[in-house]
């Protein structure tokens, strides 16, 4: 993803101009995991960054809307981030394994206020441009999975004649599946059992003999 | 599901009550339809259905929020049925494949503007009260599908060695996901993906030899 951050009009922020500008995303992504996307205004961020409402405005012409589209990229970057290292290395079961754990547990801490579920829902319904967003995201998360998932049919731990980027949507269903249904009830289960019968399910496709030499991980990966 | 309606004082309306109040509702569900929760006004109702202010709140002495539940658990009994008559006869994988048509016909008609899905998230998260009728109401759901892979279990065409209501808990959050992400970027493609990708690996699964006599279906529900 570019990480070169560009105002509407084009003109790049000096890095003294991006740090304000992400010390604003900051504060408002602790807001909105405070208080909710819809009871946090401009001038609670105002007044947590000590900024004047000028100073956003410049940062964020499109104000609130904007802050919030630039607080769920800040918010997928660090989903992402908190699934490494084995989201980018999902090369055995254990791997896999170790991702679901991550996962439930981040999902398990954050509860009902998941602020990238919340924020998912919320803008992405709003505007085409939140939708493009949220797809591009979701598209960054998906590639990964689908990676996993082809290493894992080149090592026949998952059976080769299935879509990979069709179990990776499937996979990302799962999540966010799961996700909707914690943030609907409060409950953990939705989103365990979604991953681990996924999960158990794909590994029993696989063809490969349980005596099978590691190595040929490595051989038959080139 | 218990159809008796009552007021929190345990007062039973009588059938002229309980026909305006289901007029109050599904005139509050198209509004919604139209224009989402946050935009739907208890003046919009009151203009729609030609009721005044103190009639609504009569029906739903707790306002809005009341209101927009029982339009949840409208809506919601409006989406069990539209899976029938597949919903409740889930007992071969022809019978699983036009549940899964229907779904994703259902949603693709929907679009963005899923009710349930826009009602699920925003009244979740609200009150205890509204994620225990949500929770009762994805138990339905989930209950139905459950009976479902038990069915195939017993006869043989779903591992019987799986957790069924784990399964189901799965497709559930299958669901979910897929319709999050359809209210997130308008594309149907993972629901469909995690419904095809479930049901698939849950079919390879199955024990039972493709040239089985069909009877035994029966035989083994004895």
């Amino acid at each position: 993803m570019d990480r070169q951050v560009q105002k509407p009009e084009g003109v790049v922020l000096t890095r003294k101009g991006l740090a304000t500008r992400q010390r604003i995303v900051e504060a408002t992504s602790a807001l909105v995991r405070e208080h909710g996307t819809a009871a946090t205004t401009l001038d609670d961020v105002r007044a947590r960054t000590a900024t004047s409402k000028s100073q956003i405005f410049h940062y964020f012409p499109g104000g609130k809307e904007e802050l919030l589209l630039a607080v769920a990229e800040y918010e997928t970057d660090r989903v992402l981030l908190d699934q490494e290292p084995y989201l980018s290395e999902l090369t055995s079961w254990q791997a896999w394994q170790n991702w679901r754990d991550l996962v439930v547990r981040r999902y398990r801490e954050a509860g009902v206020h998941c602020p990238l579920g919340v924020l998912i829902t919320e803008l992405g319904r709003k505007t085409p441009a939140a939708q493009a967003l949220t797809g591009r995201l979701l598209e960054r998360w998906q590639d990964r999975l689908r990676v996993g998932v082809e290493h894992m049919q080149l090592s026949g731990e998952i059976d080769p004649g299935l879509d990979a980027d069709r179990v990776a949507a499937s996979l990302i269903a799962a999540v966010q599946g799961g996700v909707t249904v914690l943030l609907s009830t409060g409950g953990i289960g939705h989103l365990e059992a979604a991953l681990d019968t996924s999960l158990a399910l794909l590994r029993a496709t696989g063809v490969t003999p349980r005596w099978r030499d590691p190595e040929s991980d490595v051989a038959s990966m080139g």
